[in-house]
């Protein structure tokens, strides 16, 4: 059993299901490469939709048939129309609806019946619009189900494919064809990127928009972007050697199923995501503007790193990104050299190269030789490297040619102010000709306004992405890296499994499923949705987790005859399901070492107990207490988009002074588990602080694990919280177990 | 005296020299608003520094008398040039040199000695370049001091005053007058300063370039800046009505003025400051580039907050601070209303609201009615507004004009994306014609490439700040509140002061100075730099701090006689003057309950003492255990710019794993140190944590206020570090204080 929960943690347990994926291929094939378009609802008034995206289509270059449908022109824009879609002399591979939202079912049924199987919804007015519209979508959703459709929209923007190429959009995109692929469930971003990557010279394959997401999601896209690989169509001088995938999401639909395949596909390429959803108030943005709902952010951040999909700081964090991953290769590490005509912005660059995590490389003797060499004698041939403010074009390519060459510097990053006697032309030229004749990526920061922008013309001509602030260039680096980091460690991820299996194993005993699965029952059965401490206790002794010996006291003589067993010191604590936060209440009461203080206690509890008002739901509890030791917390919670999240830090006292939320998707495995625990804080004190001997982590890994067992069997679980779990010398301790069903 | 203490605290105690004022106010004002100008080293090669400022001079319309001086031609640029500045028919009231370093000692006595009292060096080749320039530097110094004349680098660009107008610089300024004023240690990074402003159209009062501050420094400008209001001068349609002061620093000559002096001006002007040092990358590249030595860079942060300046994060942080408050009056709030055209940059603009600190109003019910009447019913009529895709100029103008009337709206950002229907320009032209008519505070943010540029031309001209992306509109909102959150909190203070005096005076007893003198000269004459337990113990005890009972242990006996005297627990501990870190070699033992504990630990300690070299410099100390209680530290650091710095914090276990470092600059008032230690980690804990009972934390002030005290009265003292500080119901202790001398 266990070795099968190992396996399945270790190799994913969500294995893509083939045919799905085929059907995708196919189908979704058509959608984006279609032979013939039909548009129901085109105009000939140029104001209307069905005039804009007739209009697109013509103008991408689509060399398909196109029918127009129209119930009173004969002919729109040039073009045979048709009133009837059943009249139409072949079936379509797509149908474009831009007709008002109560039309659309009607319009969709004849779609179907004809035969078409792929339609892109324009039309607004369903569910973003409250329960009207709600009941038009439902409508819908039946129809896709019914006739087994795929069908992108309502209230989205539509797509263009550069490669086909056809433009089913309302949108101003351009054609220029190249390897970015954009999925936005927002339309009205999507106009701004088109005039960003039109006047930065740059293309792009896909570009799909969601909308309401009734049908096609993301997942559906991105299995069809991983299915077909475009890297040799958009192959071109000085681009990149990757194909990124840039998304604007506001929700997600199934996480789990989200993570596998952007993990597949970010082992080869890069994904980036801009997701808005931090706070409250953007929540309630979303809610009225497209009716999603926000899954908590920071597991959301969590779901990305596990996919290795990298997320956006803000729009002109998405821009970037874009840019430099279509254009520049990913650097081989972190080593970064800069090279500078300006003593200032060299300087900050050096703190912005530090913060983001990267290495200014320390230059080698020869390197600095031959700096020396080139340089004059005021200029700095450490990194960064200043050619100061008379340097001419000349200048630079002597320092570029001597650092490009060098094994230790992964790239460069070229900032270049406007002096009076700076070529900025030229300078551009000579960086563009270096850039291709050596393909080591480099990055410049131009700075200035007008002056520069003519150098960054040429610039972007070469393909080299520039940035205004050299911040920016080395927030990009830095991304670049994070990405390569995490393609290095899936690659090294099979061995570390390997030897983490053989390791762990053999100490984890068989949980008693059967048991909690009654446990479970029985608490439900009562109508109840919290597990007082007893039946806490004994469900995660079901899974083999060590809980200190208790029992519940029905009089004082029990808690008495208790201490004769298991001696002082002993807690007495107040048990219900009622009464989550116990200490808060003076509910715990430690330390107690005499019949005295035994006694004291009991009454107290008592007291307070009398204060409630369902007083016979509340009991007193005595347990052993366990010797001090590492307090720490561990739990799950359930996520509505990713499922359950563990959670482990520093637990008591500490939980409350440092934030030491470390969070990790099941399932996870040993080697997660092991970064999980020594990426806290806490963890500082487990390893051993100054002096004190330290604690192996094998025994919270595996205690991590047994949580894990416990909220992968019962589905109902969706909030388990240890806290204290104690770590002392004996072994570790469980000592106050919360569960909540939902 | 300690009332003395009081009221300079309360007042501040560097009071503004008058004479000294008046003296900048004169003679700098000759050098900046000179009637005539020498140059020497005027050149007729227009690649020569001699050519491009002469030529600067003449192009920057400055109307007094030019005298160009070369030791060949008769005549460069046109004008009659002259070989000796002697023999200049009158005494110029600025003189520039543009010669190579080695000749400019000399060049600077004949012009002194012609009773010219303002230049500025141009010459590179000081003491950035080691020790060779260093000694020119130095020879350079003493001409300073011998003709009392000011100077302003060598090696800088210059300076430009607009207003004059005069520009004598090598660089390519703009001649735009406006508002802002500039003062930078890099010549370097003004070249992109300039073309940044001249392609935005933004205009400037000075920019002063310092260089290597041999004479001139910030604080010399900044006073200069202080005393000369331009705002009559710089007023224009649709511009702020503040003068600000935008400065690239990479060392502050003397911090405590410039805090002062910077205090001022902030009342009344924003000063925003970008300067590197960060990182230990950054202060290398600083060292090899300037000569400047970064003090911490943590303790520069505290500085600043205490004279309410505003730190850049970056480059794009400094022109986005400069345009936006040269531009746009600062808000009255922080409730900020939101206009967009597209809901994804919408909701993503929601959450940098909350992260930003700033307040996304909730409309109430008639701004709710008024935007119903006006937008579509598929609109957002919440915050942020969203006037949808098709929205033309008109929607957007109902938009702004519902809520630019709207009390609770403060500010108001408006983001326009360019959809097929969208009229970029019109918009524009809207937004300004409302802004001028309104006068709130409007920031824009088109979103695009070249299509919405042509927009952001018009607000350009409106000068209403336009961003690319809202993110950056929304941090330059946040700090211009954050300024004005500093101007209201100065307004209040007299009142916090004079509350605050009252309270505390009497509790205080006078420290015993004459007896710590003595104290400091006896360790001082041993050749020391460390405190041993006992003496550092005693200093504190001179100041009124409480520690524990303790005594040096000659022998078993005397600690035995100690616990007959003090009862158990105590603790042992070694003390030495060479030894600071006790625990960690197991210098420590605590709980000492029972004569054989006693007997043990003695023995130990006696052992580690054996295994140190210099043995008769260690000791045993006793001390009488202090009751539980929460650990907290308390300390002060010499920093080479700003003086004594305190710090507060968590202490004893937690000091290591939460970062709790609260700093403050000598010298605080009661209402800083208040803030100090309520803004502090631990003071969680200290008000009462999870039912237990808070503490008051005055006696914290107290104790923070002596130990100002301490490093205040002995300025030998450069290290003071108490650790832990028990906070308990009997009362504060400082168990273990390290006291360094410099």
């Amino acid at each position: 059993m266990i070795k099968k929960i190992f396996e399945r943690y270790f190799l994913g347990k969500n294995q893509p299901d083939q045919e799905k994926i085929w059907d995708f291929r196919s189908s979704l094939g058509s959608m984006f490469y279609p032979k013939s378009i039909a548009l129901i609802g085109a105009s000939n008034d140029e104001k209307k939709l069905g005039a804009i995206v007739l209009k697109n289509i013509i103008q991408s270059g689509f060399v398909g048939e196109i029918f127009p449908l129209n119930l009173k022109s004969p002919s729109i824009l040039g073009l045979t129309a048709y009133k009837q879609y059943q009249d139409l002399p072949v079936v379509p591979d797509l149908a474009l609806i831009a007709i008002p939202a109560k039309f659309v079912s009607v319009a969709v049924d004849e779609i179907a019946k004809k035969g078409t199987k792929n339609i892109v919804i324009f039309s607004a007015g369903f569910k973003e619009i409250g329960n009207e519209g709600l009941a038009l979508e439902n409508e819908l959703k039946d129809l896709i189900k019914k006739y087994k459709i795929n069908v992108l929209g309502p209230n989205c923007l539509g797509f263009v494919n550069n490669l086909a190429p056809v433009n089913v959009t309302f949108g101003q995109p351009v054609k220029n064809k190249g390897n970015l692929r954009f999925l936005s469930q927002s339309g009205a971003i999507a106009s701004s990127i088109f005039d960003w990557a039109d006047s930065n010279g740059i293309g792009f394959g896909e570009f799909v928009t969601l909308g309401n997401k009734t049908d096609l999601n993301e997942n559906d896209i991105l299995n069809y972007f991983a299915k077909n690989d475009i890297s040799q169509l958009t192959k071109e001088n000085g681009s990149s050697d990757v194909v990124p995938i840039g998304m604007y999401l506001e929700s997600i639909v199934d996480g789990q199923e989200f993570i596998r395949i952007a993990k597949t596909i970010s082992q080869k390429n890069p994904i980036f995501v801009l997701k808005p959803g931090k706070s409250t108030e953007s929540k309630q943005a979303m809610q009225s503007h497209t009716g999603a709902i926000a899954g908590e952010d920071y597991v959301f951040d969590v779901a990305l790193e596990k996919a290795g999909v990298l997320r956006c700081e803000g729009i002109e964090d998405f821009f970037d990104l874009s840019r430099t991953f279509a254009w520049e290769k990913v650097p081989k590490g972190k080593n970064i050299a800069i090279i500078s005509n300006a003593g200032g912005p060299a300087v900050i660059s050096s703190d912005y190269v530090s913060e983001a995590g990267l290495n200014l490389v320390r230059f080698d003797e020869e390197t600095r030789r031959e700096l020396e060499i080139h340089l004059p004698r005021a200029a700095s041939i450490l990194n960064p490297v200043d050619v100061l403010g008379d340097a001419l074009a000349e200048r630079y390519e002597s320092a570029i040619k001597t650092l490009i060459v060098d094994e230790d510097v992964h790239s460069l990053l070229i900032i270049l102010t406007p002096q009076i006697m700076t070529q900025i032309e030229e300078t551009a030229g000579v960086i563009g000709k270096l850039s291709l004749e050596y393909g080591k990526p480099i990055f410049c920061s131009f700075m200035g306004g007008s002056l520069i922008s003519k150098g960054e013309k040429i610039l972007n001509k070469f393909k080299i992405p520039s940035f205004r602030y050299p911040q920016r260039a080395i927030r990009v680096v830095a991304q670049m890296c994070k990405w390569k980091e995490y393609q290095d460690l899936q690659k090294s991820m099979v061995d570390l499994i390997n030897d983490s299996e053989s390791t762990s194993e053999s100490e984890m005993a068989l949980p008693n499923i059967e048991s909690s699965s009654k446990l479970l029952s029985t608490v439900l059965a009562q109508g109840r949705k919290n597990f007082d401490s007893f039946e806490a206790n004994q469900l995660l002794n079901f899974f083999g987790i060590n809980t200190p010996q208790t029992k519940k006291c029905e009089s004082l003589q029990t808690a008495k005859d208790f201490v004769s067993e298991n001696n002082f010191p002993v807690v007495l604590k107040i048990s219900s399901s009622e009464l989550l936060h116990k200490s808060d209440s003076g509910g715990v009461i430690v330390d107690i070492e005499s019949d005295e203080r035994l006694n004291q206690a009991y009454e107290s509890l008592n007291k307070i107990i009398k204060t409630f008002e369902n007083t016979s739901s509340y009991s007193i509890q005595i347990q052993k207490q366990v010797n001090k030791g590492i307090e720490l917390i561990i739990g799950s919670k359930k996520d509505p988009t990713f499922g359950n999240v563990l959670m482990f830090g520093a637990g008591g006292l500490l939980a409350n002074l440092i934030e030491d939320r470390n969070l990790g998707l099941v399932p996870l495995d040993r080697y997660e588990i092991e970064k999980m625990v020594q990426g806290s804080k806490v963890y500082q004190l487990i390893k051993g602080y100054r002096g004190d001997e330290g604690y192996k982590i094998d025994k919270i890994i595996d205690l991590i694990f047994k949580v894990q067992n416990i909220v992968d069997a019962h589905d109902q679980i969706v909030e388990l919280d240890i806290n204290p779990v104690i770590l002392n010398r004996e072994g570790i301790w469980s000592v106050d177990g919360k569960i909540v069903l939902g």
